[in-house]
Protein backbone atom coordinates (compact mmCIF):
# COMPACT_ATOMS: atom_id res chain seq x y z
CA UNK A 1 0.00 0.00 0.00
CA UNK A 2 1.83 3.10 -1.03
CA UNK A 3 2.68 5.49 2.60
CA UNK A 4 5.20 7.69 0.50
CA UNK A 5 5.24 9.57 -3.60
CA UNK A 6 8.15 10.69 -4.80
CA UNK A 7 8.87 12.96 -7.30
CA UNK A 8 11.59 13.24 -10.20
CA UNK A 9 12.32 16.95 -10.35
CA UNK A 10 14.06 18.28 -13.60
CA UNK A 11 11.54 16.35 -15.90
CA UNK A 12 8.43 15.53 -13.64
CA UNK A 13 8.24 18.88 -11.65
CA UNK A 14 9.88 21.58 -13.49
CA UNK A 15 10.26 22.47 -17.17
CA UNK A 16 13.70 23.08 -17.87
CA UNK A 17 12.87 24.22 -21.11
CA UNK A 18 10.40 26.96 -20.51
CA UNK A 19 12.34 28.02 -17.70
CA UNK A 20 15.87 28.02 -19.45
CA UNK A 21 15.22 29.44 -22.74
CA UNK A 22 14.04 32.80 -21.66
CA UNK A 23 16.82 32.72 -19.72
CA UNK A 24 19.48 32.22 -21.97
CA UNK A 25 17.98 34.21 -24.50
CA UNK A 26 18.34 37.21 -22.17
CA UNK A 27 21.87 36.50 -20.44
CA UNK A 28 23.58 35.26 -23.84
CA UNK A 29 21.21 37.72 -26.18
CA UNK A 30 20.33 34.32 -28.44
CA UNK A 31 17.03 34.52 -30.33
CA UNK A 32 14.46 31.83 -29.34
CA UNK A 33 15.41 29.33 -31.69
CA UNK A 34 19.01 28.89 -30.57
CA UNK A 35 18.27 29.46 -26.98
CA UNK A 36 16.39 26.23 -27.71
CA UNK A 37 18.82 24.56 -29.09
CA UNK A 38 21.76 25.59 -26.59
CA UNK A 39 19.16 24.44 -23.84
CA UNK A 40 18.85 21.08 -25.51
CA UNK A 41 22.22 20.37 -26.09
CA UNK A 42 23.05 21.61 -21.88
CA UNK A 43 20.21 19.11 -20.88
CA UNK A 44 21.89 16.34 -22.68
CA UNK A 45 25.32 16.70 -21.91
CA UNK A 46 24.53 17.57 -18.21
CA UNK A 47 23.01 14.21 -18.11
CA UNK A 48 25.84 12.55 -19.74
CA UNK A 49 28.16 13.71 -17.16
CA UNK A 50 26.13 11.97 -14.74
CA UNK A 51 26.32 9.08 -16.61
CA UNK A 52 30.25 8.98 -17.33
CA UNK A 53 30.11 9.75 -13.32
CA UNK A 54 28.02 6.46 -12.63
CA UNK A 55 30.71 4.39 -14.58
CA UNK A 56 33.70 5.71 -13.43
CA UNK A 57 33.88 4.61 -10.41
CA UNK A 58 35.66 7.42 -8.94
CA UNK A 59 32.70 8.45 -6.64
CA UNK A 60 29.68 10.80 -7.87
CA UNK A 61 30.54 14.31 -9.52
CA UNK A 62 28.61 16.57 -8.13
CA UNK A 63 25.40 18.01 -10.41
CA UNK A 64 26.19 21.86 -10.16
CA UNK A 65 29.80 20.81 -11.91
CA UNK A 66 28.15 18.28 -14.42
CA UNK A 67 26.18 21.56 -14.99
CA UNK A 68 29.10 23.88 -15.27
CA UNK A 69 31.17 21.24 -17.49
CA UNK A 70 27.91 21.01 -19.98
CA UNK A 71 27.46 24.59 -19.99
CA UNK A 72 31.16 24.98 -21.29
CA UNK A 73 30.71 22.05 -23.64
CA UNK A 74 27.70 24.06 -24.65
CA UNK A 75 29.19 27.84 -24.97
CA UNK A 76 32.03 26.21 -27.13
CA UNK A 77 29.84 24.09 -29.53
CA UNK A 78 27.69 27.38 -29.98
CA UNK A 79 30.79 29.56 -30.08
CA UNK A 80 29.23 31.52 -27.72
CA UNK A 81 31.33 34.09 -25.37
CA UNK A 82 30.68 34.26 -21.95
CA UNK A 83 31.29 36.59 -19.07
CA UNK A 84 32.13 34.82 -15.60
CA UNK A 85 28.80 37.44 -13.87
CA UNK A 86 26.91 35.28 -17.09
CA UNK A 87 28.31 32.23 -16.35
CA UNK A 88 27.56 31.87 -12.67
CA UNK A 89 24.35 33.32 -13.58
CA UNK A 90 23.27 30.47 -16.20
CA UNK A 91 24.42 27.99 -13.57
CA UNK A 92 22.26 28.99 -10.82
CA UNK A 93 19.22 29.71 -13.04
CA UNK A 94 19.03 25.49 -12.35
CA UNK A 95 17.77 26.46 -8.64
CA UNK A 96 15.17 28.87 -9.93
CA UNK A 97 13.46 26.21 -12.59
CA UNK A 98 9.54 26.79 -12.47
CA UNK A 99 7.19 24.29 -11.76
CA UNK A 100 4.87 22.51 -14.38
CA UNK A 101 1.49 24.57 -14.15
CA UNK A 102 -0.14 22.08 -12.35
CA UNK A 103 2.43 20.60 -10.10
CA UNK A 104 1.81 22.48 -6.87
CA UNK A 105 -1.73 21.50 -7.05
CA UNK A 106 -0.89 17.75 -7.42
CA UNK A 107 1.96 17.64 -4.55
CA UNK A 108 -0.76 19.50 -2.15
CA UNK A 109 -3.40 17.21 -2.78
CA UNK A 110 -1.35 14.09 -2.25
CA UNK A 111 -0.52 15.76 0.92
CA UNK A 112 -4.09 16.27 1.90
CA UNK A 113 -5.27 12.30 0.84
CA UNK A 114 -2.36 12.00 3.92
CA UNK A 115 0.45 10.41 2.06
CA UNK A 116 4.33 11.47 2.84
CA UNK A 117 6.09 13.21 0.01
CA UNK A 118 9.57 13.19 -0.95
CA UNK A 119 11.35 14.53 -3.67
CA UNK A 120 13.86 11.63 -5.46
CA UNK A 121 16.46 13.42 -7.92
CA UNK A 122 19.84 13.67 -9.59
CA UNK A 123 20.10 17.29 -8.01
CA UNK A 124 22.80 17.77 -5.62
CA UNK A 125 21.14 19.01 -2.42
CA UNK A 126 21.63 22.42 -2.20
CA UNK A 127 20.05 22.48 -5.55
CA UNK A 128 16.51 20.34 -4.39
CA UNK A 129 16.84 22.73 -1.63
CA UNK A 130 16.09 25.44 -3.76
CA UNK A 131 13.75 23.85 -6.44
CA UNK A 132 11.37 22.28 -3.67
CA UNK A 133 10.27 26.32 -2.31
CA UNK A 134 7.27 26.72 -4.54
CA UNK A 135 5.84 23.31 -2.82
CA UNK A 136 6.51 24.97 0.52
CA UNK A 137 5.44 22.45 3.49
CA UNK A 138 3.51 20.19 0.97
CA UNK A 139 7.17 18.76 -0.02
CA UNK A 140 7.81 16.67 3.33
CA UNK A 141 11.44 15.26 2.40
CA UNK A 142 14.39 15.83 -0.34
CA UNK A 143 16.49 12.80 -0.96
CA UNK A 144 19.25 13.62 -3.28
CA UNK A 145 21.47 11.17 -5.57
CA UNK A 146 24.27 13.10 -3.47
CA UNK A 147 23.28 11.08 -0.61
CA UNK A 148 23.37 7.73 -2.74
CA UNK A 149 27.30 8.42 -4.10
CA UNK A 150 25.57 8.13 -7.50
CA UNK A 151 23.04 8.85 -10.24
CA UNK A 152 19.97 7.57 -11.36
CA UNK A 153 18.97 4.85 -12.61
CA UNK A 154 21.83 3.50 -9.97
CA UNK A 155 19.92 1.02 -7.31
CA UNK A 156 21.28 3.23 -4.55
CA UNK A 157 19.49 6.17 -5.41
CA UNK A 158 16.43 4.40 -5.49
CA UNK A 159 16.84 2.13 -2.12
CA UNK A 160 17.13 6.45 -0.15
CA UNK A 161 13.28 5.62 0.83
CA UNK A 162 14.23 3.17 2.72
CA UNK A 163 17.83 4.03 3.89
CA UNK A 164 16.51 7.89 4.95
CA UNK A 165 13.00 6.74 5.43
CA UNK A 166 12.52 3.96 6.87
CA UNK A 167 9.70 3.45 4.11
CA UNK A 168 9.79 -0.12 2.50
CA UNK A 169 9.74 0.26 -1.65
CA UNK A 170 6.69 -1.38 -1.70
CA UNK A 171 5.10 1.13 0.25
CA UNK A 172 6.48 3.70 -2.03
CA UNK A 173 5.18 5.36 -5.97
CA UNK A 174 7.72 7.24 -7.73
CA UNK A 175 7.07 9.72 -10.31
CA UNK A 176 9.09 9.58 -12.63
CA UNK A 177 9.62 12.20 -15.38
CA UNK A 178 12.28 10.18 -18.49
CA UNK A 179 12.38 7.13 -19.29
CA UNK A 180 15.83 6.10 -17.57
CA UNK A 181 13.90 7.01 -14.24
CA UNK A 182 11.21 4.49 -15.27
CA UNK A 183 13.88 1.72 -16.17
CA UNK A 184 15.55 2.60 -13.10
CA UNK A 185 12.80 2.66 -10.68
CA UNK A 186 11.41 -1.05 -12.27
CA UNK A 187 14.27 -2.47 -12.13
CA UNK A 188 15.00 -1.92 -8.23
CA UNK A 189 11.02 -3.10 -8.15
CA UNK A 190 9.24 0.71 -7.13
CA UNK A 191 5.99 1.14 -8.54
CA UNK A 192 6.32 4.26 -10.95
CA UNK A 193 4.04 6.52 -12.58
CA UNK A 194 5.73 8.04 -15.55
CA UNK A 195 4.78 12.04 -16.46
CA UNK A 196 5.41 11.37 -20.53
CA UNK A 197 5.09 14.71 -21.12
CA UNK A 198 6.72 14.33 -24.86
CA UNK A 199 4.82 11.19 -25.27
CA UNK A 200 7.96 9.52 -25.44
CA UNK A 201 9.05 5.57 -25.52
CA UNK A 202 10.40 3.78 -23.29
CA UNK A 203 13.95 2.07 -24.58
CA UNK A 204 13.38 -1.15 -22.47
CA UNK A 205 9.81 -2.81 -22.30
CA UNK A 206 10.73 -5.18 -19.70
CA UNK A 207 9.98 -1.79 -17.24
CA UNK A 208 6.67 -0.93 -18.36
CA UNK A 209 5.45 1.78 -15.42
CA UNK A 210 2.30 1.19 -13.49
CA UNK A 211 0.76 3.52 -15.15
CA UNK A 212 1.54 6.90 -17.24
CA UNK A 213 0.04 10.24 -18.42
CA UNK A 214 0.86 13.74 -20.39
CA UNK A 215 0.93 15.33 -16.88
CA UNK A 216 1.43 14.89 -13.27
CA UNK A 217 -2.70 14.79 -12.80
CA UNK A 218 -2.88 11.13 -13.02
CA UNK A 219 -1.00 10.28 -10.36
CA UNK A 220 -4.13 11.14 -8.20
CA UNK A 221 -5.86 8.34 -10.30
CA UNK A 222 -3.46 6.11 -8.58
CA UNK A 223 -4.28 6.78 -4.92
CA UNK B 1 57.16 2.46 -23.25
CA UNK B 2 54.09 1.58 -25.26
CA UNK B 3 53.87 -2.06 -26.63
CA UNK B 4 50.06 -2.23 -27.55
CA UNK B 5 47.97 -0.03 -29.50
CA UNK B 6 44.63 -0.76 -28.43
CA UNK B 7 41.41 0.18 -30.90
CA UNK B 8 38.08 1.73 -30.30
CA UNK B 9 35.96 0.05 -33.32
CA UNK B 10 32.37 2.06 -33.48
CA UNK B 11 33.90 5.84 -33.71
CA UNK B 12 37.67 5.23 -34.12
CA UNK B 13 37.99 2.40 -36.62
CA UNK B 14 34.49 2.50 -38.67
CA UNK B 15 32.39 4.53 -40.35
CA UNK B 16 28.53 3.87 -38.67
CA UNK B 17 26.86 7.16 -40.62
CA UNK B 18 28.31 6.41 -43.67
CA UNK B 19 27.51 2.31 -43.50
CA UNK B 20 23.99 2.42 -42.09
CA UNK B 21 22.74 5.68 -43.87
CA UNK B 22 22.44 3.73 -47.16
CA UNK B 23 21.59 0.31 -45.25
CA UNK B 24 19.00 1.66 -43.76
CA UNK B 25 17.71 3.78 -46.99
CA UNK B 26 17.74 0.71 -49.12
CA UNK B 27 15.75 -1.90 -46.27
CA UNK B 28 13.27 0.78 -44.99
CA UNK B 29 12.90 2.66 -48.41
CA UNK B 30 13.56 6.10 -46.53
CA UNK B 31 15.54 9.33 -48.23
CA UNK B 32 18.68 9.72 -47.32
CA UNK B 33 17.91 12.78 -44.63
CA UNK B 34 15.57 10.96 -43.15
CA UNK B 35 17.81 7.52 -42.95
CA UNK B 36 20.46 9.84 -41.28
CA UNK B 37 18.16 10.84 -38.62
CA UNK B 38 17.31 7.64 -38.16
CA UNK B 39 20.82 6.17 -37.56
CA UNK B 40 21.59 9.23 -35.30
CA UNK B 41 18.86 7.74 -32.59
CA UNK B 42 19.52 4.40 -33.07
CA UNK B 43 23.38 5.14 -32.77
CA UNK B 44 22.40 7.33 -29.64
CA UNK B 45 19.76 5.18 -27.63
CA UNK B 46 22.45 2.07 -28.47
CA UNK B 47 24.66 4.35 -26.22
CA UNK B 48 22.16 5.02 -23.80
CA UNK B 49 20.60 1.68 -23.47
CA UNK B 50 24.76 0.73 -22.92
CA UNK B 51 25.10 3.52 -20.31
CA UNK B 52 21.87 2.45 -18.34
CA UNK B 53 23.16 -1.33 -18.48
CA UNK B 54 26.68 0.02 -16.44
CA UNK B 55 23.96 1.89 -13.96
CA UNK B 56 21.50 -0.35 -13.25
CA UNK B 57 23.87 -2.88 -11.61
CA UNK B 58 22.47 -6.18 -12.86
CA UNK B 59 25.39 -7.15 -15.42
CA UNK B 60 26.01 -6.36 -18.71
CA UNK B 61 23.08 -6.27 -21.71
CA UNK B 62 24.41 -7.32 -24.45
CA UNK B 63 25.69 -4.68 -26.97
CA UNK B 64 23.32 -6.85 -29.96
CA UNK B 65 20.32 -6.55 -27.57
CA UNK B 66 21.34 -3.06 -27.07
CA UNK B 67 21.15 -2.51 -30.62
CA UNK B 68 17.63 -4.27 -30.90
CA UNK B 69 15.95 -2.15 -27.99
CA UNK B 70 17.54 1.05 -29.89
CA UNK B 71 16.22 -0.11 -32.91
CA UNK B 72 12.82 -0.92 -31.82
CA UNK B 73 12.73 2.65 -30.29
CA UNK B 74 13.90 4.44 -33.42
CA UNK B 75 11.25 2.61 -35.64
CA UNK B 76 8.37 3.44 -32.83
CA UNK B 77 9.84 6.97 -33.09
CA UNK B 78 9.81 7.35 -36.46
CA UNK B 79 6.80 5.31 -36.81
CA UNK B 80 8.51 2.98 -39.53
CA UNK B 81 7.11 -0.41 -40.21
CA UNK B 82 9.62 -3.30 -40.10
CA UNK B 83 9.20 -7.43 -40.82
CA UNK B 84 10.97 -9.46 -38.85
CA UNK B 85 13.02 -9.93 -41.97
CA UNK B 86 14.14 -6.42 -42.04
CA UNK B 87 14.74 -5.87 -38.61
CA UNK B 88 17.24 -8.94 -37.84
CA UNK B 89 18.80 -7.29 -41.57
CA UNK B 90 19.05 -4.03 -39.95
CA UNK B 91 20.54 -5.71 -36.53
CA UNK B 92 22.92 -7.55 -38.67
CA UNK B 93 24.36 -4.65 -40.09
CA UNK B 94 26.48 -3.88 -37.27
CA UNK B 95 28.35 -6.74 -38.36
CA UNK B 96 29.46 -5.43 -41.56
CA UNK B 97 30.09 -1.56 -40.85
CA UNK B 98 33.00 -0.12 -43.20
CA UNK B 99 36.28 1.15 -42.12
CA UNK B 100 37.56 4.38 -42.18
CA UNK B 101 39.54 4.71 -45.75
CA UNK B 102 42.87 5.02 -43.99
CA UNK B 103 42.16 2.83 -40.99
CA UNK B 104 43.37 -0.41 -42.75
CA UNK B 105 46.78 0.58 -43.58
CA UNK B 106 47.30 2.55 -40.95
CA UNK B 107 47.02 -0.81 -38.50
CA UNK B 108 49.04 -2.80 -40.66
CA UNK B 109 51.51 -0.16 -40.33
CA UNK B 110 51.89 -0.60 -36.79
CA UNK B 111 52.06 -4.08 -37.08
CA UNK B 112 55.14 -3.54 -39.26
CA UNK B 113 56.86 -1.50 -36.80
CA UNK B 114 56.64 -4.42 -34.52
CA UNK B 115 53.69 -2.90 -31.88
CA UNK B 116 50.94 -5.40 -30.86
CA UNK B 117 47.47 -4.66 -31.30
CA UNK B 118 44.05 -4.89 -29.91
CA UNK B 119 40.54 -4.12 -30.33
CA UNK B 120 39.26 -2.87 -27.40
CA UNK B 121 35.37 -2.37 -27.91
CA UNK B 122 32.03 -2.11 -26.07
CA UNK B 123 30.73 -4.88 -28.94
CA UNK B 124 30.18 -7.97 -28.02
CA UNK B 125 33.05 -10.74 -29.20
CA UNK B 126 31.14 -12.03 -32.11
CA UNK B 127 29.87 -8.64 -33.19
CA UNK B 128 33.98 -7.90 -32.75
CA UNK B 129 35.40 -10.69 -34.61
CA UNK B 130 33.11 -9.89 -37.84
CA UNK B 131 34.06 -5.98 -37.56
CA UNK B 132 37.65 -7.06 -37.23
CA UNK B 133 37.79 -9.52 -40.73
CA UNK B 134 38.95 -6.27 -42.76
CA UNK B 135 41.77 -6.33 -40.71
CA UNK B 136 43.05 -9.43 -41.24
CA UNK B 137 45.91 -11.19 -39.01
CA UNK B 138 47.28 -7.07 -38.36
CA UNK B 139 44.33 -6.83 -35.49
CA UNK B 140 46.07 -9.81 -33.33
CA UNK B 141 43.67 -9.37 -30.26
CA UNK B 142 39.88 -8.80 -29.38
CA UNK B 143 39.19 -7.32 -25.87
CA UNK B 144 35.43 -6.98 -25.69
CA UNK B 145 33.51 -5.26 -22.73
CA UNK B 146 31.55 -8.77 -22.83
CA UNK B 147 34.70 -10.23 -21.03
CA UNK B 148 34.58 -7.00 -18.65
CA UNK B 149 31.01 -7.10 -18.06
CA UNK B 150 31.09 -3.63 -18.22
CA UNK B 151 30.94 -0.85 -20.57
CA UNK B 152 33.00 1.67 -21.16
CA UNK B 153 33.69 4.37 -19.41
CA UNK B 154 34.01 1.35 -16.52
CA UNK B 155 37.52 1.17 -15.77
CA UNK B 156 36.85 -2.80 -16.12
CA UNK B 157 36.91 -2.54 -19.88
CA UNK B 158 40.47 -0.28 -19.94
CA UNK B 159 41.84 -3.13 -17.43
CA UNK B 160 41.40 -5.96 -20.07
CA UNK B 161 44.80 -5.63 -21.85
CA UNK B 162 46.65 -6.33 -18.45
CA UNK B 163 44.05 -8.80 -17.54
CA UNK B 164 43.77 -10.77 -20.88
CA UNK B 165 47.21 -9.75 -22.15
CA UNK B 166 49.12 -9.07 -19.34
CA UNK B 167 50.24 -5.73 -20.79
CA UNK B 168 50.48 -2.71 -18.09
CA UNK B 169 48.79 0.08 -18.70
CA UNK B 170 51.55 2.42 -18.51
CA UNK B 171 52.75 0.10 -21.94
CA UNK B 172 49.36 0.91 -23.64
CA UNK B 173 48.59 3.73 -26.24
CA UNK B 174 44.10 3.57 -26.74
CA UNK B 175 42.98 5.20 -29.96
CA UNK B 176 39.38 6.51 -28.69
CA UNK B 177 36.57 7.73 -31.03
CA UNK B 178 34.41 9.63 -28.82
CA UNK B 179 35.02 12.22 -25.92
CA UNK B 180 33.60 9.34 -23.28
CA UNK B 181 36.11 7.28 -24.53
CA UNK B 182 39.13 9.72 -23.91
CA UNK B 183 37.67 10.63 -20.29
CA UNK B 184 37.36 6.51 -19.58
CA UNK B 185 41.02 6.06 -20.73
CA UNK B 186 42.37 9.32 -19.07
CA UNK B 187 40.59 8.47 -15.66
CA UNK B 188 42.29 4.98 -16.06
CA UNK B 189 45.35 6.21 -16.47
CA UNK B 190 45.81 4.93 -20.09
CA UNK B 191 47.46 7.21 -22.59
CA UNK B 192 45.17 8.36 -25.75
CA UNK B 193 45.00 9.20 -28.67
CA UNK B 194 41.70 10.88 -29.89
CA UNK B 195 40.39 10.22 -33.80
CA UNK B 196 38.50 13.17 -33.61
CA UNK B 197 36.73 13.64 -37.01
CA UNK B 198 33.62 15.46 -36.05
CA UNK B 199 36.28 18.43 -33.92
CA UNK B 200 34.62 17.67 -30.80
CA UNK B 201 35.30 19.25 -27.33
CA UNK B 202 36.22 17.05 -24.04
CA UNK B 203 33.24 17.41 -21.67
CA UNK B 204 35.47 16.86 -18.93
CA UNK B 205 38.69 18.78 -19.67
CA UNK B 206 40.17 16.87 -17.02
CA UNK B 207 41.15 14.44 -19.00
CA UNK B 208 42.83 16.06 -22.22
CA UNK B 209 44.33 13.23 -24.23
CA UNK B 210 48.10 13.01 -25.17
CA UNK B 211 46.85 13.93 -28.83
CA UNK B 212 44.44 14.14 -31.40
CA UNK B 213 43.96 14.64 -34.80
CA UNK B 214 40.78 14.41 -37.68
CA UNK B 215 41.37 10.72 -38.45
CA UNK B 216 43.74 7.72 -37.51
CA UNK B 217 47.40 9.05 -39.54
CA UNK B 218 48.29 11.18 -36.10
CA UNK B 219 48.61 7.73 -34.46
CA UNK B 220 51.60 6.67 -36.68
CA UNK B 221 53.20 10.27 -35.36
CA UNK B 222 53.07 9.15 -31.73
CA UNK B 223 54.73 5.47 -32.55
Amino acid sequence: MVRLVTFDVFMALVDIKGSLVPKVSGVLGLNKLKAGKFVQTWRQKQMECAAISNSLGHGRIPFRRCTELALDYTLAHFKVPVTPSQHCKLVMSWDTLTPWPEACQVVAEIRRRGYKTAILSNGDSDMLNALAKPFGDNMQHILSAEMAGAYKPHPEVYNLPEQKLRILKADVLHVAGSGTDVIGAGSFGIDCYWANRDCNKLLDPTFVPKNEGPDLRGVLELL
